[in-house]
């Protein structure tokens, strides 16, 4: 095969708390050659995602753990370099759940669940944007916000992590809903962003010693969905808001990143789930996948429309992944973070 | 009036953790007169519920708590004596859950919501089936398991508090919806009654000391449908074996009831929450009092045919409140505790 060796990050260590560099090493192999029905693709960009953290552990609860030695698991979109598969073109761009962390994959299309190999058509968006917000993050804003949080108009809607790959979609569908958007966010910068996109109100919980407090002021009435991405001490602030019928999904916890094999200890909110007669549900998007055309015809139309914006945080070159990972745990990302590879 | 004077329990004292007897004050007023559209209701059945120990608070999250020198709020089914209600004449049996700790109440037929006054039917069931299965804890068994928990045929149902005036219920319904039913309780004499109205297994949670490990046995398929009763230690146990797609019931929070005005601290399971993609709802029956009649038919319909079964636990004399009350905190009742009056 022509192709250059194919760089890949290995995952070598599990970590105790937060993903180090030294959980991950750069290996070089030759380039995979696709088998019979297999196309081989070349990365253009890799994503990283907050839900890496737990893949690097034994079980992510929902999934087996990476395996030590092998390819970090991530999804990523590339041009096909070669094709054993009839449907399939040197040229032709594909998107999946189950790229790796790697320049070369081989890819076997026609598979179904988060590993299905998807044909981007680079004329309705630039093609990192199937890793973004017409990607996995874009479906969990659009199912995680319209199918289980239900926003009713003059809701007000609570997004934490809202400057993020997918709480700054879950703002501005939540106003194309009708509702009142409220962004919780961890720099001036990012409520900047938040505002510019259409939320309502902004709360900067770095800056902001009384959250509850902040919270009391820009939820008079309470929260009617909260959009929790983050769990830790945003959600334990949220939770006493909750007005009564409050939805509360719950995609993520990346905020207790460093300690994600230890249980979470702290204050349970049953009392006021009764109070508000609030429902609180734990969301993974790989449930809503064949819906998946759906919600990405929406939100692409909501974005020629002009009614739906998105930033990237883009950094060049396979040898930073790790470093991009890293990125989401100390809230350096605005928007989503991806990795342009070659 | 011709009626002797009227005894009543009195809320002096706000508890601190528990309630004691201290709390208390038997009182002795003039029968009260019914005025203009009003009916007067010698108690013959008083109620003791859990919910009265958030009542006792200054707040009960969802409603203000009773002043202190007011007399104790609860539900009551007694006999009117004097009727100023052209509907309404003495004999009459009348229910309502804004009877009071009393011997005697001046009610008002004609409102709505909780404290609206239903007239009972004799002819139907016992007159204090209206403070059980027939009334309060038989909507929340009913609503809370068919609406909120929507079991599915062969669905594992765990109900905790399973042998009180709600759980003895809800193992039934779900036993009637082709469920498998599993209790748990606090004593062999409770399971032995669970068992006995079809519960396919049971769980004595004072006598055992691995409470996971007996939830995995008798739950080996994950737990479909948590009706929660308790939270506490069983919460815990219990929110550990979610089946994918699980919803939880949150009804009430009795185990922690000694410290009901600090935080519950403990492990949070947001985490579990996104792995099973389950649900956790808080209930509250008033929310449905629009459907009442419905569940009153069919749970009326299901015993006159000899499928609902169900156990009342009576002290007798109304100096006995506050002990019957505090059985509930102990959990020495056997289904639903009452109090004969008069």
């Amino acid at each position: 095969m022509p192709f250059p060796p194919n760089r890949r990050w290995l995952l070598v260590r599990r970590p105790d708390g937060l993903p180090d560099p030294s959980c991950f090493a750069l290996d070089t192999a030759p380039a995979p050659a696709p088998g019979p029905g297999q196309i081989l693709v070349r990365a253009r960009f890799l994503s990283v995602d907050p839900y890496m953290r737990a893949r690097m552990s034994r079980s992510a609860g929902y999934a087996a753990g990476t395996a030590l030695g092998d390819v970090m698991r991530g999804g990523g979109v590339g041009e096909v370099v070669a094709s054993n598969h009839p449907a399939w073109k040197p040229g032709d761009i594909a998107e999946t759940m189950g790229f790796g962390w790697q320049e070369f994959a081989v890819l076997t299309p026609g598979g179904v669940g988060p590993d299905a190999v998807h044909r981007i058509d680079p004329g309705v968006a630039p093609i990192e944007s199937a890793l973004s917000w017409l990607g996995m993050p874009g479906l969990t804003a659009y199912f995680g916000l319209l199918d289980v949080g239900r926003p009713r108009p003059g809701d007000t809607v609570v997004v934490s992590a809202a400057a993020g790959a997918v709480g700054q979609l879950v703002g501005q569908i939540a106003k194309l809903m009708g509702c009142r958007a409220v962004a919780i966010a961890g720099s001036a910068e990012k409520l900047a962003w938040c505002r510019s996109l259409g939320y309502d109100a902004g709360i900067d919980h770095r800056a902001t010693a009384d959250l509850r407090g902040a919270l009391k002021e820009t939820c008079p009435d309470g929260v009617d969905v909260f959009f929790d991405n983050t769990a830790g001490p945003i959600h334990d602030a949220v939770m006493r808001r909750l007005a009564v019928g409050a939805r509360v999904v719950v995609t993520g916890r990346i905020a207790l990143a460093a300690a994600h094999e230890a249980p979470e200890i702290g204050e349970r909110h049953l009392g006021r789930l009764i109070a508000s007669r609030a429902t609180m549900t734990g969301f993974l998007v790989y449930d809503w996948w064949h819906r998946r055309l759906e919600a990405l015809e929406r939100l692409a139309a909501w974005h020629h429309d002009g009614r739906l914006q998105y930033r990237e945080d883009v950094m060049d070159g396979i040898e930073h992944m790790p470093a991009a990972l890293m990125r989401l745990f100390t809230g350096e990302n605005l928007g989503k973070q991806l990795v342009r590879v070659g």
